[in-house]
């Protein structure tokens, strides 16, 4: 077996052996696209054959793939120990199966019938009658939410692929806005900002992959995205652009989503077609202020939950104690929208490593919205913004 | 109730109705993004706040939905009838979450304690969890195969948006071939053939949406996708795009994934850098030969194991015994890869409205490989290409 030493692998790998020992999982086997890649490095994008990351508390992680998926496999993961299944040309593997390898490889683990991990936020019932036949006398447990908490601490690697993610989607910010000001429609503004993305990742990240994380029936090479709510569109809150040329004296929201390495970023402004009305006016100027407001809170040793209050007393002060949001930003990183939510419940304190949307918003039905998010790190000290599009009013 | 005639539904509609009677299935509710999209026309594209597609033998589909969603759901969905949840600003909804909600929906329709068919392909331990709870006397069976089998046949409105899909991937695939011809890299060919897709849904397809299925965690805005190996990459046999620039001699494989209304097309080329060493050009030749051949027996009535087998035979005649795919080619429409692969084993036989890949190919390990498949839909008499780039042997 192929053996590297402790302080080559990413911390991650250290955090999450230390929350198997504290919680008496002996191995965990993690399916879920996200997680395998984030214990592997290996996303094949096409998972029709599932890629399973093996871990262990005492061993360097193992990976366990499809035959046709060696090569490629080879050259991604850091992960040393890479195991075969099924038959693909003149491959030489563990079985014709998945199954068969994992119960194979859990059984020289001496880990077999053990407390075996397993993703039930992701894991379907299908799967799990697969893996209760494969591995007749394991105990399963979530551990999900392990994985989870393991992910809101982000490793070096991935701080440095995050502020690739964010550069790629300023420059599609300000290509949108420039695409605005020119007078295009939604989806002109939308797929320049697209293709601009992309040159700027062909011309200067030669080492980064944009591939995503997709459907299971799909797969997604390129998770660079751009979209926009002009007008009275805002209120659909999400939606794929159209040929809807934004009008003078409208608010339109364009939302970048884009990834580097695995890892994503998000950049999102609300511009002004002219002078708006003034409900709209006041609302961006609300959010702006509140914006500066809370973003003094953002520092090691905050709740998230004091977060969320800064803004629900910044937001009833000015009036729109009606109009406070679930929610004032979320977790990013392998997902677009992962673990965990800035609101009024969340148990959890800002620290070091952690990056996530920072997007208070305010949104009046019918009258008025807006949706403006940066992607923040958390430092020893305070606060980086990975995304430095320019913020406040933007008229075009 | 919103109620309208069972003629304006489509098709697929009463096919899953009769699956439902003939099974003993006396509601679905369905989570999956594709198949709730498939019964409800409703694409979120952000999937945190489930869309819940319920269905019965007797009644019009219902579409649960968190209030977030309910003006965009309301101007996408087909289904008339549409239920909210959650909470979100003004919005009065059916109760604080899915589960409650459901629960009423399922207590009025009579069928709560009954028979409800679930995707066990999908369904995680933690949402079965969740449905237990909420349906504590439901007996739950799983519907994955019988949606899957409905699905292997398009309606009308399906086999429109794949012509769509697949002639926007025409235009890509002409654009990366140029790219190639013009000594490109593969990102810079990619993202070229990408962008000029985009610029043709944006200039003549104002009604249709490209967003595709994501992770949970993620959201899918442009599903249009091209992706290229060149030379020895295409032993990866997928990968993201990257700066290498393919060689004189070389082969290159293009491969594109569009999508239009949440319909698939695939169109893959392999093409020649100039002048290929014998063994690739013989494998090229042969795959074309074979894949003429084939053709011929693509009508309504050919089992999908004889398309497989004609394969196998022109492939062993030739001298590719030892090369034989695992599949010659795949269903496609709302996943990219959908039921049901074309291999030696399946128990399928070609009808009218089936829609799937057709790319029989050749991979001699570290030698030579061929990557070209079609998007084809068997008609009353036989078949129709889809995707209509130049085939046979193509040099730049």
């Amino acid at each position: 077996m192929n053996q590297i030493s402790a302080s080559t692998l990413p911390p991650r790998v250290g955090r999450l052996k230390a929350g198997m020992v504290k919680h008496g999982v002996d191995v965990i086997v993690s399916f879920k696209p996200e997680n395998s890649f984030y214990f592997t490095g290996f996303n094949p994008i096409i998972y029709s054959h599932p890629v399973i990351a093996i871990l262990t508390p005492d061993r360097d992680p193992i990976m366990l793939v499809h035959a046709l998926r060696d090569d490629h496999g080879r050259a991604s993961a850091w992960v040393p120990d890479i195991r075969l299944y099924g038959s693909w040309s003149t491959k030489v593997t563990m079985g014709p199966n998945w199954q068969d390898a994992l119960a194979s490889i859990l059984g020289d683990l001496g880990v077999i019938g053990k407390t075996v991990g397993i993703e039930e936020d992701f894991i379907s019932i299908s799967r799990l009658g697969q893996l209760r036949k494969a591995l007749p006398d394991a105990k399963f447990a979530d551990v999900s939410h392990l994985i989870d908490h393991c992910r809101l601490i982000k490793d070096p690697d991935e701080i440095a692929h995050a502020r690739i993610a964010a550069r790629i989607a300023d420059r599609g910010m300000e290509t949108a806005i420039a695409g605005l000001a020119a007078g295009g429609n939604e989806r002109e503004v939308c797929i320049a900002s697209m293709h601009e993305m992309n040159k700027l990742w062909t011309a200067e990240y030669p080492d980064v992959e944009v591939a995503d994380f997709g459907s299971l029936e799909g797969g997604v090479q390129n998770g660079m995205a751009t979209w926009a709510l002009s007008g009275p569109r805002m209120f659909y809150n999400c939606d794929n652009p159209t040929t809807r040329k934004p009008q003078r004296g409208e608010a339109v929201s364009v939302l970048i989503w884009t990834i580097a390495n695995g890892i994503h970023a998000e950049n999102e402004r609300t511009i002004a077609m002219g002078p708006l009305p003034d409900a709209n006016k006041r609302a961006l100027d609300a959010i702006h202020e509140i914006r500066s407001e809370v973003d003094a809170y953002i520092k090691p040793g905050t709740p998230y939950k004091e977060l969320f209050e800064h803004t629900r007393k910044g937001l009833k002060a000015r009036g729109y104690g009606a109009n406070i949001p679930g929610r004032i930003g979320h977790g990013i990183g392998l997902g677009a929208h992962e673990h965990s939510s800035l609101d009024a419940n969340s148990p959890l304190v800002l620290e070091p490593g952690m990056i996530f949307t920072f997007e208070p918003n305010i949104r009046v039905p019918g009258v008025c919205a807006t949706q403006i998010s940066d992607t923040v790190l958390v430092t020893e000290t305070g606060r980086d913004y990975l995304t430095r599009s320019t913020g406040g009013y933007l008229e075009v």
